[in-house]
């Protein structure tokens, strides 16, 4: 019986791979984590992960694993979490308990970099039953701002609901779908919480945040402020809520892989009424920590009920 | 006379934004930087920046404001650069005399953004002849790895040398052509230096690190060894020496804002040979410095040439 064997008789169910060649490889480096099969025991390090948390900026991924940390009740008595990435600056990646916080950066490249690595190192690792939440910041659209967003689709800048995958010069359509029941747990959660308005919507993922934004405040614009409320007003038309920059590749690439997802983002302005960021530097540190916060009680819901299943 | 009027006055070209909405804005607040016309003197900071060198990582950002500066004879006595995004984890920079470095991340999401307020950056600071030039890393094809190529066009996965940018949901194409004459400068003081070899030739730009580049080695990967060393011998066919993924939105968006650009990527490995970079940790960093040593010698030599000029 072969590792990939076990692993199916394993009870819970794993990341999956679609790569064939990936066995033939001595080792794997997963290059942009500054860590490997070769070099590190990841099993060892990672085998217990149930929930990776995603977000963009590395400082609020640091934030998020201490803030879970004391919400678990698993606070290091030093409050030192040391980036397991720390050999790189590409990415940044922090561990408490079961759950794993990692940075991706800026856009549909930088985060399906990250997420490549991710599978693979949760599929080395041998994880299973694992949950992906991508907790991030957005656009809103007729939102009051400081509303949380948790996705129900992903659609591009037509309000498609697919990510274009170029595979060798070719384009291969990808769905965007996400795990609803999932969605409906998260929106449960925060009206338990009762601490900020949380919707369940559409996200429209854009590969710029400027004119593919519909933005009037970039380098370059070449359209009207009229241009920009049609287009806004006919996403909305098509259930979009907010607008952000990495939702359709990481729900393309969880959906492949077998992965229970969700996006939850904050949207920081209404983009009918602007686009410049100005609100103070206070409020806008609130509203990004909300989708922390519900995604931190979920984690803490998710973790009591397995609890008390394991007890009966 | 506006501020506008004054910029044409002056002798040297100036950073073009083509955005009529602008000038309507009290204050510009270039958010992913944490800098704006309205909390700094933009002109004091930056008016006598006339190079830019962006690069995907911040440490290598880092990296090169230190050895611009040792190469100058501008160094801080303390070696203190300090980071002027200081406020903000999403980009990095620096400067030394006339020196900008600045990071942009991964892909050309993350880089536009960064660029969007860049030009802005050297528009609000009445910056006059700047030359801006992306030093990065990148796959060689048929190259031996350590070397250099400087970018003549940036083509995309099928080899065409355009850029699609999508604005209020419609595609518009965006030519990438790089300054001819600045590349030859820098194939002539490649020469010069004579420590490593370097090339002019296209670079391809892709969207994705694994499928995007034919690689096996990603979490997904539906081809075989064969159809990757044909795509691959294609690309080499259609001219192109290198892969990476900011080239073809850097050239757009540089042309666009009439600054003179170049791309200078080294190469990591041969593609047609590997898809990891299994190379030590020594090897690769003694790689990533060639690029910053070619634009240093350049740098160096533009500066004592004006000093020159100026003197007569």
């Amino acid at each position: 019986m072969d590792s990939k064997d076990k692993r199916n008789a394993s009870c819970g169910s794993s990341a999956i791979v679609h790569n064939p060649h990936l066995d033939a490889l001595k080792d794997d480096i997963l290059y942009h984590f500054s860590l490997g099969t070769g070099t590190h025991d990841l099993r060892a390090i990672f085998g217990d992960v149930k929930f990776v948390c995603v977000g963009g900026s590395p400082w609020r991924m640091k934030s998020f694993i201490e803030y879970i940390a004391a919400e678990l009740g698993m606070e290091d008595p030093k409050s030192e979490y040391p980036n397991i990435c720390a050999g790189t600056d590409r990415y940044a990646m922090y561990k408490v308990g079961p759950v794993l916080s990692v940075s991706h950066g800026m856009g549909i490249p930088s985060i399906a970099i990250m997420l490549h690595e991710l599978i693979k190192l949760l599929y080395h690792a041998n994880c299973t039953d694992v949950t992906v939440i991508r907790i991030g910041t957005s656009g809103g659209i007729e939102l009051e701002p400081g509303t949380v967003v948790v996705t129900k689709q992903s659609v591009d800048a037509t309000f498609q609901p697919k990510f274009e995958q170029v595979i060798l010069g070719k384009t291969v359509v990808r769905s965007t779908d996400l795990d609803q029941s999932l969605a409906e747990e998260l929106l449960q959660c925060s009206k338990e919480l009762n601490q900020f308005q949380t919707v369940v919507g559409n996200t429209m993922c854009t590969l710029d945040f400027y004119e593919g934004q519909a933005r009037l405040d970039g380098a370059f614009c070449s359209y009207t402020e009229k241009d920009k409320q049609d287009y806004l007003r006919k996403a909305s038309e098509a259930g979009v809520c907010n607008i952000e920059m990495e939702s359709s590749v990481f729900a393309a690439m969880c959906k492949l892989s077998g992965l229970r997802a969700a996006v939850v983002c904050v949207t920081l302005l209404d983009r009918l009424k602007g686009d410049q960021l100005s609100s103070c530097h206070e409020v806008l540190q609130n509203y990004q920590q909300r989708p922390q916060i519900l995604v931190g009680y979920y984690i803490k819901r998710q973790l009591k009920t397995k609890a008390g299943v394991s007890q009966v």
